[in-house]
C-alpha cells in the first residue's frame, strides 16, 4: 500500500513564549511526512526554491521518504513562515508569510506516483489539493486538512474538495469560521453534511473530536509538560492517523480511535522540539511504547 | 457507607446567550447532593434564608437527601448568585454574588452525621470546609471543590484545608490563578505538592485532567450539543464521581476514572437544562446506558 502526501515544504521562523529559531525545517508535507515515515513508506509532492538546502532534503530522504515529486524552481525562494505564540501556547500569530507561488502550483505527479491509494492534501491551496487528486488513478482514502487562509480566500473550491474526502482535518476555530456554527459539535455535522464521512476536529492541548458516521468520540491529548514548540503537531497528528491506517484490513470507528492515539503519541514528539527535533531521536518502539502508556491512561488497556 | 456533604444551597440567576431565569433553585451542595444521590445516601449541611421555599427542600428530601445538617437563618436571605455566560459558554461574568453570611457560616453537624467516612466539601469558605471537616470522626475520603473567590480572599486557609484532603477538584483557571503555573500539568502536580494525593482539574467542554500520584490521565468530556446551561455542571461532575466511590473496595487510578465517567455522564445531563431539570428527568438506568455508550466512543469497552 502507498501513503501519498502533498503540501508545503518550508522554512519556518518560530517565536515561542521562551525561545525562538529562524528559518528552520517546517512545512505541512515534512512534518506529514516524517510522522508517516514511522509506518508505511511515503510519497511526497510539493515544491522549493532555489533556497533550499540539499541537507532538508537528505533528512527526509533517509527516512525512506520518495521526494521524485518535489521540484525545484530556481526562480523563487521556497515557502516561508513567521510566526509567535501567545504565552500559554493556545494560539498563534502569523507576522509573515511568504507563499512563493504555492497557492498557484500545479503539480506534476510521477508516474509511478499515481497508483497512490492513501492520499494526505496537507494545508495547502484547494486548488492544488484538488489538481494533486484528480492525478490518483484510484485512490482509497483520501484525508485533507485546511487552514485559515484558504478557508478566507478559496471557500468555493474547498466545498468542491470536501465531496472528494474520506476524511477532513479541521482545527477548532476553523471549523467555526467555516460553519458558522460556535457549537464544535454542530459544526463537525454541518462539514460532514458537505461531503467527508468523517471529520476531525483538532482542539491542540484537548484532543479532538471525531465525527464517523452518525458517532462523534472525543480523543483527548498526550498530557505533557514538555512543551518546547505546537508547529507541525497537526501535520504530525495527521501523519501517524493515516501512516497507521495505511495497512489496515477495514477502516471503521475503532480503527480511526486506534488511529488517531498513534496521532495523538507522535505528535506528543513533535511539540517536544523546533523542526523536526522531537521525532528525530525516536523509532516506533518509543510510538509503541507511548501510546500503551496512553492507552492504559484512557483504560482502553 | 455514608455521604456528607456541605456547600451552598442557593438561588441562581442565570443569563444563557439565547436564555434566562431567574432565581431558579442552585447552589454547590444541591446540584452535588442531587447528583450523589443516584448512588448512595447524602447527608447535606448548609444554610437557607427565609426567603426559602419548602418546595426547593421537599425537591432534595424526595431524593432521600437528609436534610437535617440543613439550618434556616431568619434574619437573612438565602445565599443568591446572578451570573452570564459569555456567547460561547467557555466563561461566565458574575453579575451579583450576595454571600449572606455564608463565609461566616458555623455549620454544626448533626451527631448522626458525624460518622460519615466519604466528605465533599463544596465550593465554600475554606473556613466552612474546615469547620465542617473537623466534626467528622474519622473521615475517609475528603474531596473538596474550590472556586476564585475562596482563592483571592483565603488562600492561606485554602493552604491549611489542602492537607486535609484525598482530592481536591479544581478548574482549569483557578489551577493557574493558585500556582502561577500556565501550563496545567505543571499545575497540577503543583497542588499535589501541597498535600492531596489526587487533584481532578476541570477544563469545561474539554473534560479534565486527573492527577493521581505519578501519573496524570486525561479524560474528555461527553460530546453534547444540546447545552442550555453550564452551572452546576462541575458539582453534579462531583456528585457522580464521589457518589459512585463510596462503595467501592479500593480507590486507585482506575477506580477514579472509572467514577469520572460517571460525574462526566452525570454532568452532561445537568447542562441540558437550567437548574436540576436536566437530572430530574433521569434514573440511574439512563445514567448507566450514556455511561456505556461514553465507554464505547473512548473504546474503554
Amino acid at each position: 500500500m502507498t501513503l501519498l502526501a502533498v503540501g508545503t515544504i518550508a522554512f519556518d521562523s518560530i517565536e515561542t513564549p521562551t525561545d525562538s529559531r529562524h528559518r528552520i525545517l517546517g512545512g505541512s508535507a515534512t512534518y506529514f511526512g516524517y510522522a508517516a515515515s514511522f509506518f508505511t513508506p511515503v510519497r511526497l509532492v510539493g515544491i522549493v526554491g532555489k533556497d533550499w538546502p540539499d541537507r532538508y532534503s537528505q533528512l527526509l530522504a533517509d527516512r525512506g521518504i520518495d521526494l521524485s515529486g518535489v521540484v525545484r524552481d530556481e526562480a523563487k525562494n521556497s515557502y516561508f513562515w513567521h510566526g509567535r505564540y501567545t504565552p500559554d501556547f493556545q494560539d498563534r500569530e502569523t507576522l509573515a508569510c511568504e507563499v512563493q507561488g504555492f497557492d498557484q502550483f500545479v503539480p506534476k505527479l510521477p508516474d509511478h506516483f499515481r497508483d497512490s491509494r492513501f492520499v494526505f492534501l496537507g494545508a495547502a491551496s484547494p486548488s492544488v489539493q484538488l489538481r494533486t487528486l484528480e492525478q490518483c488513478n484510484s485512490p482509497e482514502f483520501v484525508f485533507a486538512d485546511t487552514v485559515d487562509m484558504w478557508i478566507e480566500r478559496s471557500s468555493g473550491e474547498l466545498t468542491t474538495l470536501l465531496q472528494r474526502l474520506n476524511c477532513l482535518l479541521i482545527n477548532d476555530s476553523e471549523a467555526r469560521q467555516f460553519t458558522g456554527h460556535r457549537d464544535l459539535i454542530q459544526a463537525g455535522k454541518a462539514i460532514q453534511q458537505m461531503g467527508p464521512k468523517m471529520v476531525i476536529i483538532k482542539k491542540g492541548e484537548h484532543g479532538c473530536l471525531l465525527f464517523h458516521e452518525d458517532t462523534v468520540s472525543p480523543c483527548p491529548a498526550y498530557p505533557t509538560d514538555k512543551m518546547i514548540d505546537p508547529t507541525g503537531a497537526g501535520d504530525s497528528f495527521a501523519g501517524g492517523i493515516l501512516g497507521y491506517l495505511v495497512n489496515r484490513p477495514t477502516i471503521d470507528r475503532r480503527t480511526m480511535i486506534d488511529a488517531i492515539h498513534y496521532g495523538t503519541v507522535v505528535a506528543s514528539y513533535t511539540v517536544a522540539g523546533f523542526s523536526l527535533e522531537g521525532i528525530q531521536s525516536i523509532g516506533l518502539a518509543e510510538i509503541d511504547d507511548r501510546r500503551s502508556e496512553f492507552r492504559r491512561m484512557l483504560l482502553v488497556e
